[in-house]
């Protein structure tokens, strides 16, 4: 049974605050979301967890593996040394999806994430140490069968992503009305999903939907831990061994 | 008549080097994925262009006030503070998605994205100084009616983000099969999109048509400039009249 | 009795990859020096231990509480985002001075700082879990006394900084020779060293030098903790008590 | 004749935000303050101008070739992505000494660096268009002679450091004394300064005060030109010649 420890991360008043007293310049914003982005992954991904920038406003985390002291500090962190502070949620269970619903009913119920008033809050509970198990975390790690062949070098740049998009628009939906999982793209053509005790069958079923509604061709690796840095990797070398032997699915 | 300055940048050769010698951790590239984003943005940025992150290894910018010797400049800055180099090239035209297709081709000539032996390639030509005008770009700031409201405060977190993605996959197919546009999501409930001359009823029909394909109620503002920098702070300012009075499209 | 864990970060064969095939924008070597040691702050400061930029090419962190795995991902993540490399050695010791001497001597045994094939060294040795106790580290925070009334608000911005930096070298030197500390500037008025188990007396010996070679008046609370952070933390607070009481020297 | 445009960067009311309401981490202040001079670098560099760490918390540029409009971006993308605000002032001269002290003072008018309400200052002039020429800017670029043979690889790391730091203070305090001049260490064993029109035998002098008054061995290459960028890099390419030939002084 996994069971995942999934954080969310909203930036306070982000919003309004991009528009006073007047709208920010975009170059700045962006800037500023991307950073704050790759320093959520080097704060939490150096504990060994995972996050991905989802909206960059409402980013969410895989944390197993971190505390609510470590989460404080990341907050404080980014206090530090941002213009803007965030908001954390943790909440747990068997299905990811089930646990971002409670993180995400925590923030709502302590107020609306437009609420000038409202700022760093650090709620919810995370997993005792005396319940973890080494296979707490489940992650699955997609990408689309040759890319670059197909894509990358022979359709232009704005029709390759748009391939890309569908087939992530579409995997998204799909994992997370018949699986309870979340995905995410994470670059490239990559997408990450962080999944309950999926089986082989429910990634073929999948990667079949995928195929058959929007035409783009995944294939993935799968890998589990008791943190997400240890499932993600395991993951990533399935994915070579599909690379290596033309599999499409391959667990760790 | 607009004339927008496309350029493709390229990373070379990213995918074989995230798995080589074995695949790097996770953390890591989303960091360095992140964080060339942001000092494109600012290198970009700075000289009054846009640049979007697209797939992060393929990424797309509006260029138009930017030489061939700028474009060197960031190659260089890149080569010097990353592992990884950019390719980069630049194409211009009255139909953006045109423009960017030439890009492509140029760099596909060049070399595969991932052939180790490709490297570092500036091509393609800017628009000359005394064929700019102050019409040469028009850019559409796209946000979700009332998303705070509706969605980030009363659905959980995931559901919010299916929610905008599918409203943004819609928005990118059909801006660019209808209105020969290319359109990119920008973080929050935004996208931003890159436009040839449309009037008011093309960005009517395709608010409409999201509304109608996947039920995402979006309003747009839209700004024209000789660089990218005021075409895109008219279309916020438009974005805000919006906001002010209700309507749904605003050209400043 | 201090027992100071010691790590001397240096980056390899960097002096000919400044000039190589020829000399580097200076502003890129200025942002990837920065943004180097700010990476490094995250990643050492973030497992509770300090690091100094020094010379920006050789670094000298105090990293009680890291293990050389911690050291080995440290190292990974640098190689994972940047174009250079670091070696890392690690010594301890109850004199600071001697522990950075017997890193140094292990990077120097490995090879030169300008030798291309000596790269990611990682060597030397972390004290055992069974040996650490709370007063491993003892952190000394100095600053000029009213730098901003007599100096910043008074004197023009490059005299203020000759009056710092006469102080600052004449401090570092004496706290090397005469206490076996390693002190290093952090910004603004304000001195860091990692000292051996020194006392009041000591504190108020390398103050009244100063004074009266240089004519720089500094203040210095001291803390002890079994990691830098706390150590560091608690020496800030002392200063604080140095800034509301007017007394010269505090121990937390 | 030289003609220096000098500007002042100071952090509005820095030393109270540090310690408010307590204080702020020292892992998350360095990380601040070196990201801050990263990106102050990539500002002003990427327009060909020269800026120096000094305290961090004030700094020093060279910015010939930048309007005061320019000016105005870097302070609005600073407040638009940290949590403090700079104040920028700006004054020009054949002495670069002069220059700083002019631009100390406009900044000292305008209200103390700690005073909470004195923020986002920006006052000054820059160089008219017409009366800018392509000898306005002497940079000069030292290193030691031979460090990394005769210290790094035989010394431990810090008394190398001492021995440069030594080396520093004595060749900054004396070229401002003797020579009118602005020298700033920026890594490794390099020192950059911003000069009046020096000759060769005041170099000479220079080096020999140093090698005299501290025993450290210094060579140097010097560039002069229209922007900060173009006689930085003709000094960068004349130090490159000391290094092949053996001279202790180039003009490129």
């Amino acid at each position: 049974m996994t069971n995942a420890q999934i954080t969310l991360i909203q930036i306070d008043n982000y919003g309004p605050w991009t528009v006073t007293p007047e709208p920010r310049r975009e170059v700045d914003l962006q800037t500023l979301q991307s950073r704050l982005y790759a320093d959520l992954s080097q704060l939490i991904g150096n504990r060994e967890g995972y996050v991905f920038f989802t909206r960059f406003d409402n980013m969410v985390a895989v944390t197993n593996g971190l505390s609510l002291d470590d989460h404080a500090l990341v907050q404080e962190s980014v206090g530090n040394r941002y213009p803007v502070t965030v908001s954390l949620s943790v909440a747990t269970g068997t299905n990811p999806v089930q646990a971002l619903h409670d993180a995400t009913e925590l923030l709502q119920d302590a107020g609306s994430a437009q609420d000038h008033s409202r700022r760093e809050i650090l709620d919810g509970r995370t997993i005792d140490e005396e319940f973890r198990t080494d296979d707490d975390v489940q992650i699955a790690h997609f990408d689309v069968n040759d890319m670059t062949g197909n894509y990358t070098d022979e359709v232009n740049a704005f029709d390759s992503f748009i391939h890309i998009e569908q087939g992530y628009a579409e995997l998204m939906r799909y994992m997370r009305e018949a699986h309870d999982s979340l995905s995410f793209f994470v670059g490239g053509d990559n997408v990450i999903a962080v999944c309950p005790n999926l089986t082989e069958s429910d990634y073929e079923d999948a990667i079949r939907h995928v195929k058959e509604s929007v035409e783009v061709d995944l294939k993935v690796g799968v890998g589990q831990g008791r943190v997400p840095q240890d499932a993600g990797m395991d993951a990533k070398h399935a994915l070579e061994t599909c690379r290596a032997t033309g599999s499409k699915i391959e667990f760790e």
